[in-house]
């Protein structure tokens, strides 16, 4: 790769040219079918072009997205002129559609060179939300969808012509979807064999749908979770009663051409901390607005079985985690580029002597204070290492869909248990690395002259949606240890033993027996956690296991990068070596205060009387 | 106290009722000449009062504050209505000059009460910034002006007719004072007897001034830093060559009345991530815009000797640091009260039975969840510990101005030693406080229909101004732990040892066990930090020993807290076991993490390239 036009993206392309390569070895991909027109020049090229557009069109287009908030006219979004040319020149670069078949505009791009690219394009400017939600989406349908449904609806999408949402939380649901109110019905006689799916009419109202409506797009294709009563007009009040539904913002015919207008209304538009040239509607279904088809209710259609909703959109939800997990990563690595230039370049104080200051020297660059240093090593070790966390997950990713039946079965079992991580982890500790970045600017960190303070708020997102961090950790410590009989813990563990023992043959061995020692205490902790086999006594401490599990999965992964930086010459390598030595010495020490809440299964948290809070 | 006719004054007034009171016994102040005057009942009819005025004037301001940012005008700073309404109210509370003498203005009020006031204001709204800096520029004048100075410009400050700011700060010289260019020279024949005090003429360019310039007073009071040449030219390039003056923007006369302008001009107002309702500056000094009686140069008035003027900027940085806290507290305050109201409020999703989650129950109010009840707990020791903390140090002033000599020289003792503490530790937890109320409510939280994110965003400068975290903790290891041979650390010792016994006599023996190693685990590592005696050696951890050393001083008052509340049927008492149950069980085991790289003298933040961040 070259080195990139602008600050950021002369810090960003050599750390993920060492991860890809050094590290994660995707050249080793093109050997396999689906890559074989693929080599390391073609990845370099695309990150490259990537880069140069995201260097043009995304960067000068950020702060600018943050100060003039998408607005409200007639029932329309209005986005800033500066949206729709990185939107459109994201659109032509064809990329959105990069991993996927060719029949859908795709290349055959790795997952791990497809991420590799959105960090690019997420640390330079949030626009792309909207892409990633309508990539889960496209994706869904490719898994679930009857072939008009892909080809009426995915294909558009892919070419990033219209854009997709999901649409779950209500405002009396928001993580508890077995509570939504959304109603489908049949739409009239023949319903069951419309063309594009079974066709339903939905009524409801529904939040925090990113993208939910613009001016970018000249359609929307909503996913829609909804309950279709039964006979009685009763519903299945479980999550069991969830199906999912297409419902297009505007209808189409086969040929994907544009009909009238379906009967989506825009309510509202969130006024956010962050995000802000992403407008976030509540959108009501059915209110009559429209009369498509000369009748109320919105037309949605169908995808899979009724019933079967939450299952297919976990799907999208899985993938939209490990969006979630490359998008903390990329503002961690935004922030820290700004910070670590600044520090190379703004002289303050002098360096203490042995006779104290001399005030007659010239004041030094503050990347010489050791205390800058150290705020620079844990955005490193966050930032990168979040990054890296990312681009593993995707590895898994290409690993599962083309790999050996075993390395398939291999990838799934570790995505299962590292995906609550992959979610989580970036999301806490790119926010502290973003808090970081603003404390090394200082005074000037708190302005909005530097883009720091704007990382900031729009990373506070991230531990929030797709899943809180809360909702991570049950998920972790409620399900994906104890699943199989732990087999997934099991599965990781062989994995980290694996660097364990590389790390010693290179000599590594106090960080290899600190890792070590750190697995174990993991594992006696899920094992003390789970003794009573008591839900309520395993779990009141889910989200410290998740976090002492995170850094335990951190420190594995630059004990692995660090690995692979001894047996390289690149230019990133000695910073590997530095970014996994900090976090050794002044991270991993810190799982003890998390975990040991979760081995003694410490009550207070169940207990405590909501009177005395 | 009553209990307060909003969210926010309800959680607050039993709080600080259950620290004057039941905790700092401050009603014993009342036996001391100064106090005399005073009962519980005055300072619980204060407390009402600014909590009456905090709830109509400042709490309806503060979002408006926030949205409607103080602009450019002409030269001159327009700030909203809202503003001044909440302005006068507090002018005509009279309550600024509280704990001065008579001829202030004041009422002889305890700080302790005096501070607990100033928590309920700037929980309520942060337009209290410029009142703060008003008061502590004036408790400087107080201290070291003359006579003259004190009745001209200390009384109308105290009265808040004027207000007070510092000008330290240059582009070049931030946290380096040492570097500061402004200079001062001799006004003329004369100059040397102007009953304002020794009369110069200011030359030079100051930033990041909060309250710099705005429409809501009639005078500003400016005390700058400046260096005096000497006769060749040179200046001496310590801070020894720093002496201070007042500068304001209006000349007045030795009754107060306003003259003409002095040359002091607005060049620009920084726009920032929060504190948006206060306006920071950059002004100019002496640039010709004005010419004050005839001739260039900023007229301003030395206070004290020449080249004295950092010891006594530090008097009012000290004063300073401790309203950081107070401030930071406040903050925390302010969104623990609305998380808490938030989460008994808000339903979503059900507890989970040994049978699995039964959709068909009502969904619960997510305070009975036991994630939500930890992050409550979190912000309730974050907040109410940083409450009591920067309390503590208000009870400590005002030993130190009415105790015995013995009770005096104790109360400066543990001031300087605690006060890097007091700032630093509020403004590091109660930012994490802050972002656990942003996560209680959610996607909610995210946004600005709700006050949490404003609250993170005006909290982050917490850690920057008045002196960084990084600052503090120089301060701290590098100077305070090692003055005296130890003594101050000694005598905070003597205190904590005091509540470990207490602890240990009312059956609290697990948390008095765990102090106590946590406190010779701050000892230990304090003295093997500095056992080489090599500053470059003992201060690389600085920020980490600060954050072990702030965490050890929070067990030790809420564990203090806990004793007093064993003898208490206040309604807080329970919440204050709860809170330190909470805090010895989830926050002191972190010490570990951060103590261990201060005791081996971890050297990588100090050796590692530069080059390979």
């Amino acid at each position: 790769m070259t080195t990139g036009k602008t600050v950021l993206q002369r810090k960003l392309l050599p750390v993920l040219d060492f991860m890809l390569h050094d590290w994660l070895k995707v050249e080793e991909l093109t050997s396999r079918n689906r890559f074989e027109e693929h080599s390391r020049e073609t990845f370099d090229e695309l990150l490259n072009a990537a880069s140069e557009v995201a260097a043009n069109k995304f960067e000068p287009a950020y702060r600018l997205s943050d100060e003039q908030e998408p607005y409200m006219a007639d029932g329309e979004v209005v986005t800033p002129k500066e949206s729709h040319l990185a939107f459109e020149a994201y659109r032509d670069l064809g990329i959105l559609a990069a991993s996927h078949d060719v029949e859908f505009g795709g290349m055959h791009l790795p997952r791990a060179v497809d991420l590799a690219s959105r960090i690019i394009f997420a640390a330079s400017g949030h626009n792309l939300v909207p892409a990633m939600l309508t990539d889960a989406n496209a994706s869904l349908l490719v898994e679930h969808g009857t072939e008009t449904q892909k080809r009426v609806f995915a294909v558009p999408e892919l070419a990033f012509r219209w854009t997709g949402t999901m649409c779950l939380s209500e405002s009396q649901a928001g993580s508890s979807l077995a509570d939504i109110t959304t109603s489908a019905v049949p739409d009239g006689a023949g319903h069951e064999s419309d063309p594009l799916g079974p066709r339903y009419r939905i009524t409801g109202n529904k939040m925090w749908i990113s993208g939910g409506e613009y001016d970018l797009t000249e359609n929307i294709i909503h996913l829609v979770l909804a309950k279709i009563p039964h006979e009685d007009g009763t519903v299945d009040p479980s999550t069991k009663g969830i199906s999912l539904f297409i419902v297009p913002k505007v209808l189409v015919d086969e040929e994907s051409r544009l009909l009238e207008r379906n009967d989506v209304t825009l309510v509202s538009l969130n006024h956010k901390l962050g995000h802000r040239g992403t407008p976030n509607a509540a959108l009501t279904f059915g209110d009559g607005t429209h009369t498509p088809r000369g009748s109320r209710g919105a037309i949605g259609y169908l995808v899979g079985s009724p019933g079967d909703g939450l299952r297919q959109m976990f799907h999208m939800m899985n993938a939209a985690r490990i969006e979630i997990g490359v998008a903390a990563s990329s503002l961690g690595m935004a922030g820290f580029a700004t910070a670590l230039d600044y520090a190379k370049d703004r002289r303050q104080g002098r360096p203490r002597a042995a006779t104290g200051k001399d005030s007659s020297q010239p004041q030094v660059p503050i990347i010489e204070h050791a205390d800058v240093k150290r705020m620079l090593l844990a955005q490193k070790a966050y930032a990168e290492g979040g990054t890296a966390l990312a681009l593993y997950a995707a590895r898994l990713l290409d690993d599962q869909s083309t790999g050996s039946p075993a390395e398939a079965e291999r990838a799934s079992v570790l995505l299962e248990i590292l995906t609550p991580i992959v979610k989580s982890w970036p999301s806490e500790w790119c926010l502290e690395a973003n808090s970081l970045a603003i404390q090394v600017l200082g005074g000037a960190g708190y302005t909005r002259d530097w883009p720091v303070e704007m990382y900031w708020r729009d990373q506070r997102l991230n531990m929030i949606h797709e899943g809180t961090h809360g909702i991570q950790a049950l998920d972790l410590l409620g399900r994906k240890v104890r699943m199989d009989a732990g087999a997934h813990l099991g599965a990781l563990g062989v994995e980290v033993r694996g660097t364990i023992d590389a790390a010693k043959r290179i000599g590594l061995r106090a960080e290899a027996d600190a890792l070590s020692g750190a697995w174990d205490e993991l594992l006696v902790t899920t094992v003390q956690a789970w003794s009573t086999g008591d839900p309520a006594e395993a779990l009141v401490n889910a989200t410290p296991y998740l976090q002492g599990f995170g850094h335990v999965v951190a420190a594995w992964i630059h004990l692995d990068l660090a690995v692979a930086a001894t047996h390289s010459d690149h230019s990133e390598a000695p910073g590997r070596i530095a970014a996994m030595k900090y976090f050794f010495a002044y991270e991993l020490p810190r799982i003890g205060a998390w975990l040991g809440v979760v081995a003694r299964r410490e009550a207070l948290c169940r207990d405590v009387n909501p009177d005395s809070l």
